[in-house]
């Protein structure tokens, strides 16, 4: 999900900025302020990988957006707040300039987070006071669903910093967990054929799942249920970190090297299993469904379950189904297939679009969406990827058998 | 292609193994041996690279694949030539035990060139003199694809090793190549619609190839000949090597990272090119298809272009227009494609099947055939693959232009 | 310097620790939280490199170092401060137990830097209220002597870390940079025979400054001054850098794996060099001693200027002569001589003790004392040591000549 | 021992190289082949490590040395053998122009091990049929002296190479090991004071050996024996690979890393312990002296002992001792000392001397000789070094324990 969409969608553009999008406009902003509410300034700076940007650099970087894209092309007598941030908070895009080499965000414990409150303000301040035209409201909409995409990277990057402290601190303390459930999955039957898939509303949706095409279905059925921790404990308990077998070549070299035996956050104590998430370390929910795990070990699971993952196509289809259940709100769920451009894909000219297909290779499709997902950004047709190694987002599983 | 099928078809098995598929067995082993009939022992020792196996790890594992799944099943009498040579020269099926580590092949000074003879000699008389049973024949077969698999792999693995030696030695001293043509281009359009993808004879495919399918297809045209030595030219003048815009993100790290700027056996001296093949270093034909590029090369090029790679489902289903030229004999053509399972794939159980699947992640689809493939060995459902930065095949491209 | 010493001098240890050793004990950890008074939160908290420690971690580090050995041996009532602390702030002493490790200091965003004000707090209260006995004395003086160490090191761990910064934020803003001079340098002819090597006085000193001990010296004649930037500059034109018959093989290898084209912190804009220290980025006084040089440089200068480095012991006998110039306050200075033990060397017994010698390899030895070293902590005996490729230290050199 | 001296001894010069000195080149040359006699053309060629060299180059490497130094300066009409073998088999002599990659060493698979038969052929028919003038004498000499450090050389490279392969063949298959003793190791007393250090004779010796010059000793005792296999059985019974505290803090990471459990060479089977050699895999003598060890190990070993390493100064001083045994003829015997230059050492100018001291850090030093030095070769003031985590050479201890 490192990418950015740019469906600009010049759509009747008369007049000015909605007030409804204004109104989500502070929604979205105040919803960043809240995840990050309960971090000190410390917690905000660090970079604990490569992958993981610091939460200081999450709302800076949120916040560039709409300065650069927003108010200085609409607003003429904008100034910017800080002519460093141009460098410091540009993530990679290659068309507005130079900027600060990714691995090394870590390192920026200056503008302090109180400094990028001050320019979240100011951002804010201008934008809502602005007379924006209503030509701005398609790059305005992609700048929440930009910054909506950041709080979910925000809370899985804390997350991963926080695991990687003795302390084990929690990110949102006050955190409710999803609930488990033992009620049983079925398979739900899916017909074959000519499928549609991508985006076909008139709201907002990314690039990249447009353009709406078809694609030739054979019959499946798919779990109603999402693959859950009991059912891990079983694929753990039966050895399957062990089984060369059951795993993609690629995938067993990367389960060796890392010594992969668990999910990423699993810990055991004493004979009994924890999960750290954004409460802290809790005891494991055997009911809850499965995550924090990488394609290749869904992979071998549902091989070692005699099953499959679902295609992304059949994701999509599957999703209108009234029986199926847990689509979004806990885990993205793995899917067959590599992040490729749809038949037709184009992508937009200029900066904003610059590199919209641009991580199209080497990484596998998630669908659906997490107890990270900000409510109201995902859909069925949505597709978030990442390469099939990674572990520190929210993702988990669904199983599909072949009729 | 990395891969070994196991479509064992286990067809009309009843007498013995036929005198066809005896001749097809001479041949075969006979055009191994004439690969490696200019290279001294030294040459076929070293290992170039950890992707790369030395040419006399190829004519053992080959051999080593007769004695283990023919002559070891169906020869009750038979007494291997030497029992450490199953440990040393199995490639990577975990059912049939351990093995020498892939990167370590080339430390294997012994047994020598001429055990490997010797080894060869016993292996190929023992087997022609037994009189196999029929059930034998399609194990045989795939012996003999899985050798001419490797025969394309020696090619390419000698001639990186000879491309490190300041003499630029010549692997096949005699060797002529495919002559270049300034023939144009033109683009053949194909319908869309329906399309059967897959193998649906009856002679030998390999598992990767079925289940044949449906997919559902846009128009599109498709260049009638492959992408020339001028063609990228253009390219690398135009500063294709130099442009950003034009990359996939781990292509343009994977470019820089190796400082590429033109194909991998491209050389300039005094302001002309030359290219290192077979027949050792000779001036580069502008007008022969470009070879030995990465999918990240291919994929910038069409961009560079305003066009794209093909589907593996559009190659295929465009190789049977008859205004369709140099499908094989030239280079592997990249497509579009990550490298998945068929809907509906199973791999086949035990050793032989163990592993069909397991490479079907992080790599791309290439299709047609190259001047290194041995003649009748591919066919216009073949699936080779590879990882995208890879380079040292005799891979080139087709453009695609949508309609 | 990343050694601790263990001289711990059972000296007359009766009746209470003196008030003038307690008064020490203010003063330097005063010093400490002036070194730090301008880092905020977050600067405190990022580790740049493996190499370097974050401040906030050198505060933390010191103050464990008196709970742990003066505290909770001398106090049987003292209650440590927080129970976690003493796995996150040891270092590297294996017999007080596990220890967070070295690499991920950075990733402790928790505790704070304002818990470990509270700590620091905590532990000064305990230990200037306690009635410790005399014969706490001697590891309460090596406390002070590794709280000075470090508040060297977290001089240049910030600045290292400040120097990744494109905002170059000074560390201490009002710093006053040592005025360089353009006195010339002379060389001071010392005779030779068997000079005394090691402290041989009543105070503190480490113990890898012992035994005292002879060394055979043959004439030699030292600069009175150190190598300026001015001299440098000469270096660098005459085309030092690119030179490799100056280099020793590891030293050419490792320049040209870091590009090295100057001193650690030069930059060049426009024409003119700068130097970031720890006032910020300031134009190079060319009068100055050069400053953050790997031994590498400094041999391969040494060489370049006909000249050499001195050895330690002859570091160490003209230290005594009156003519020598900016012996401390300005640099380290790299010697000849490889970090080994002293003749007749013993480490000290238990934990303190326990790893003095485990440093004694693959390092070369500074002498003298740096603008960071704190004052009264060095004399001519000490022994500071960096492996050659080390850069980020205030290192720098004064050549000597055979007679 | 990469190391090439440069005393070129400009002695009597008068008149021809001696016959003498041309015997002892026809015997030196002779003793080469004799050592690579068992090898096949495929073992000759391989590179096992990149510390290590084919047995092939090495074989050229010499010869190039003769040709380069001695025939193309001194014989007017000399041609050349091959004009390319200049770059191939140039080490490291930068004056000499460039040179092909050492870790690319392996990649020559051409030249052939027949033709650089023909190669030493060519070069020493034209060696021995010049005639030369007295003035070649000293680089003459010289490149005897370099031809036996290869010789050394190519049999610990073989070894290693041989010691990756399953079939563990043998280099010399009639290899006699030097016997093991039970005899006592006693301690030999030695008194202090200043002790010439350094060659002294008129005879041939490496620059590093020069000059002669003092060093104060203390009084010591060094063990009249070397540290045998069933002594380094006790160390790792004792858990002398586990001990922390044993172990320099690099040489702990690099055990830790390396997995190290024993010596280089030492394999257990069944409860046994075997040891690979130039003879093949053998059952351990518990009565030779251990070998294939690092200096990391050889300190910890020391330590553990409680004991230490000898000085080179010390080594030196005592190897003139009656009572010492096992000078040379087993190991090489790592000292306490760094490699680094004498007091008043001066590289030799010109491509022969060019870089004899650029190998004078990181490194430690070795006394004595191996099974594996020439006979005639070492002397007790002989300076062999490697850095401290080399395993591959013959290489073990001897203690010394302070009076």
């Amino acid at each position: 999900m490192d990418e950015l969409g740019s469906d600009l969608q010049p759509a009747a553009a008369e007049g000015l900025v909605s007030a409804r999008l204004l109104d989500r406009f502070r929604t979205v902003r105040a919803y960043t302020e809240l995840l990050a509410s309960a971090l000190t300034d410390e917690d905000q700076c660090v970079q604990s990988m490569p992958d993981a940007s610091p939460a200081k650099w999450h709302r800076a970087h949120t916040t560039w957006f709409f300065e650069q894209f927003v108010l200085v092309p609409f607003l003429p007598d904008y100034r910017p707040f800080d002519q460093s941030f141009s460098f410091l908070f540009n993530s990679y895009y290659e068309a507005v300039g130079a900027r600060h080499p990714r691995p090394a965000r870590g390192m920026l414990t200056r503008p302090s987070a109180q400094q990028v409150t001050a320019y979240r303000w100011h951002v804010d301040a201008a934008l809502l006071e602005a007379e924006l035209p209503g030509e701005a409201a398609p790059v305005l909409e992609l700048g929440l669903q930009h910054e909506q995409q950041h709080q979910e990277l925000l809370m899985t990057d804390i997350l991963h910093l926080f695991s990687l402290s003795p302390l084990y601190p929690a990110a949102l303390p006050d955190w409710q967990e999803p609930q488990g459930t033992d009620a049983p999955t079925t398979y739900v039957e899916i017909g074959g054929g000519l499928a549609p898939v991508g985006y076909a509303g008139g709201d907002f949706c990314f690039d990249n799942e447009t353009p709406r095409h078809r694609v030739y279905l054979e019959p499946f059925a798919i779990g109603s249920r999402l693959v859950r921790n009991r059912d891990w404990l079983a694929f753990i308990r039966d050895g399957g970190y062990r089984t060369v077998s059951l795993w993609m070549s690629d995938g067993w070299a990367t389960a060796q090297a890392g010594s992969w035996q668990s999910p990423l956050y699993w810990r055991e104590h004493d004979g009994a299993w924890w999960q750290f998430g954004p409460g802290g370390l809790r005891v494991l929910d055997q009911d809850a469904p499965v995550r924090h795990i990488s394609w290749y070990e869904a992979d071998a699971f549902a091989r070692w379950a005699g099953a499959r993952l679902p295609t992304e196509a059949e994701w999509e289809t599957a999703a209108a189904h009234p029986a199926l259940r847990e689509i979004t709100g806990h885990v993205w769920q793995w899917t067959e297939s590599a992040y490729r451009p749809y038949p037709g894909f184009k992508a937009a000219p200029g900066a904003i679009g610059e590199y919209n297909g641009k991580f199209m290779v080497n990484q596998m499709v998630l669908r659906g969406g997490s107890l990270a997902t900000p409510e109201g950004h995902t859909r069925p047709t949505y597709r978030n990827f990442f390469h099939p190694d990674k572990r520190w987002q929210f993702s988990g599983l669904r199983l599909v058998r072949d009729l």
